[in-house]
């Protein structure tokens, strides 16, 4: 059982969090971590998420978190990760981090405790988005120049800014790298009017928004007579707390190094 | 039983109409006629189309066509099209026309037999296109402008040569015109980069060309909670020449007049 | 504006409905009630559903809403719907109910209520659940018995305990009683091992059962060269609860009477 | 540039076959063999497949072929093809064996070639289907049993007669085995009625027969947050021919041994 406490346990991600923890039969709920100050310091954590009383109070500092937490899963902001992992560094515990939004100088500064602390850092700790990205890389290699067209479409919520999405354009990355193509060169974003027929090594995007969809990509292989689509789906980010939580598992029993999301599913893709 | 001749019985489509025919329990192959001296007059119409011998030799006139003909399916081209007509309106005949690229003028001309031709022309016979376009009418007006947003996407071959396809603007058309909105003004044909949220009124496009997809198209309507998708998938040109046949058995029975396939199938779209 | 009052406020479905209303440029939050003696009683029901506060205080008993609450909203049990309905025929309220569960005696004693009160009562308030079998009707009509097979394919979260689920049967029925068939003759739920081809008339139904998938229906007609599909799919309860205050609104300028969603959407489904 | 002789070359397959080497640009005709005085000996291979004149005549016998085929690909008859492997290992000729039907004799017997004969027999030539079952062992490890639910979809065709179809079951057996599962135990093949919820380990078939679907496979693997798909859709036999083209062009540079797919795709899948 990893003993795993959630920094920002009352936010929204935190409270997912621990139901994360909940449904996880071998990690186990030993601490949350509320601002200094707030006034839900003391309060059950498994109350706060809506999961029933675990026994497990609130703290509002790390140093009040009890002696037996092995991982902190920290989703907050820069400042407050690079903090944590201070603590962390000098009190032997070990952190998954999806904390988004740093500068190139604060990943340095993240980067500089890789030999002092075990930690995951990634952008996306989904578990499914992450296997994708192997797939793909697979499904590239194996295709390769044989005719295949390949078509990246990507649905999300009426109220995303931009598009393509970045996981869009990611899972364009790896297959463009996977075949020795850029992005660059051979992506096509808009086809409208009188385009003319497609070109043998265009990686076509399409773009969805509407509704309330959390989030879907497909990548199409397409050729005469046969199709393969690989799909993943996001329902709620549930699965990015499923990922942190056996991110969490994973580096329990891992030295000091930073890690990403392909070493703790043992999935190396080379883009 | 409708008695049916094909005309241009050697042609791709002809051949697929007389597979048609032999589908279809409540019609028969009455005659096929080829261009003037070819060398296929004479040849068996069900021996031409790979579905044995049928009994009926391909004539290279219409004069020559049994007298108990009764419908004409024809697929070839304007002028052909329009001295069939002619020939119809001389003998008692009816006529499927499935016929592209007219002018204009051939339009009105063909449209000059109304009264003397009991006759079917659309651009697209499809009975499940058309029946995708009564659909939309429907579902847009019943969710009229209670929050669903709208997207209109379509997939088809690397050859295509423009975007969106014309039955994916058919199919905006309808659900703009249900709702007072006009494609001009709410249509979104590219989203790239940092696009901003989508707005309420806006029906967006997207775009995939791949392999050999014969065509699919879909209509999303997406709210906070739901989706409702409406597809429609071809997959070979049977889907036209079955249309093609069931109008021929349902204009047998009509008065003169021009129809459309809505005639056919009983549903009436505004747009 | 319809004035709006949830009863049963505090639990899940009536904190949906909260936000649904919230939503609703149409509708306001004009009351909520929680049980006799809850301590949430006083409580600003905004601030219960996490919508912010809204200055109206929860009650425990409908006596004590304001005046001017114009449609009453429940999804609770029985025995408490019939007691606000003789409550809202006393004080010439309006209902949209929700409930499900009710015996036969119950719902005799529900409809006893039609010439005193205007009701909604629908057991999926789903708009698009209910326009779904509209299209479903409409398309079996107009292909007939023209070659396409029927197919039903439904996909739900790994908790479901039957199957297929009673939406896929509910749009079984209405396929079937739209062509003429029944779903005790022609509905086929199992096809394992050598099971022979498919026969003409039946309707064949397709169960996926996995992981959180809140309910995803579809309805495919597919012939010798196309398929058409319908897909219904929810996302969330939130799909209930708009239906819900949909209807609100529209029972509001309604005369007593029962109606269904296929009332307050304008659509009358024959099946 | 591979030069390749069709073995029954005035079938469905044969002439879909010379289509897929005129599409390959790796690839030239060198040959077609027809049966033992077939009027069709002496007709032009091309003429024959609807791909034009290509200046080589179908002969009647292997003996007749030009010296300079290397590759012989055959889809036709047990007896035939293990007739045609004894020519190869007299003439220094390489084989692609996509024959169905063969008795663990004919298979035994066609084996005793592997050390005189480089061939390629595989039951499946889609280099889709045999992509995709290695996508599915990747998958399958990486998400061991953390909780994802894997389900097994399939539709084809009105006409077949058996279900689940051998391919699904195939996908199935690989990621039992993947998970040291094993379908005979793991394996849900129905669900009707009061079935009471999804248990971890099983792996649930779903079957859709309708219309003319050629063949569409789509494995699942859903947990609470998100779904993977993985999802392989033939159009037509081309499939078929196109993976047979590139066995060919791979297997004219492998010494003597018999392969299948997976080694010409470079992807070994352990089930």
């Amino acid at each position: 059982m990893t003993r795993i406490a959630i920094v920002g346990v009352a936010g929204r991600m935190g409270r997912t969090l621990v139901n994360a923890v909940e449904l996880d039969p071998e990690a186990t709920l030993a601490g949350g971590v509320v601002e200094p100050g707030s006034s839900l310091a003391g309060a059950d954590i498994g109350e706060l998420a809506g999961v029933g009383k675990k026994g497990v109070a609130a703290v509002d500092s790390l140093e009040a978190l009890a002696d037996d937490v092995e991982v902190l899963i920290d989703f907050t902001a820069p400042e407050v990760t690079l903090a944590n992992l201070a603590y962390c560094a000098a009190h032997g515990k070990r952190m998954v981090i999806g904390t988004t939004g740093m500068s190139d100088e604060q990943i340095a500064e993240l980067d500089s405790y890789r030999e002092r602390v075990p930690m995951v850092f990634a952008p996306n700790m989904s578990v499914g988005v992450n296997l994708t990205l192997k797939l793909l890389e697979t499904a590239a290699k194996a295709l390769g120049d044989e005719g295949y067209d390949i078509e990246v479409i990507e649905a999300h919520h009426r109220h995303k800014v931009d598009a393509p999405s970045g996981t869009a354009l990611k899972m364009g990355e790896v297959v463009a790298a996977s075949l020795g193509r850029s992005l660059n060169e051979d992506g096509v974003f808009e086809r409208v009017g009188q385009c003319g027929p497609r070109s043998d090594k265009e990686i076509g995007f399409a773009t969805i928004r509407a509704g309330d969809i959390v989030g879907e990509h497909t990548v199409m292989f397409a050729t005469e007579g046969e199709r393969i689509e690989i799909t993943h789906k996001a329902s709620s980010r549930m699965t990015f707390a499923k990922g942190a939580v056996r991110a969490a598992r994973w580096v329990a029993a891992q030295p000091n190094g930073r890690y990403d999301m392909q070493d703790v599913l043992g999935l190396t893709v080379d883009a």
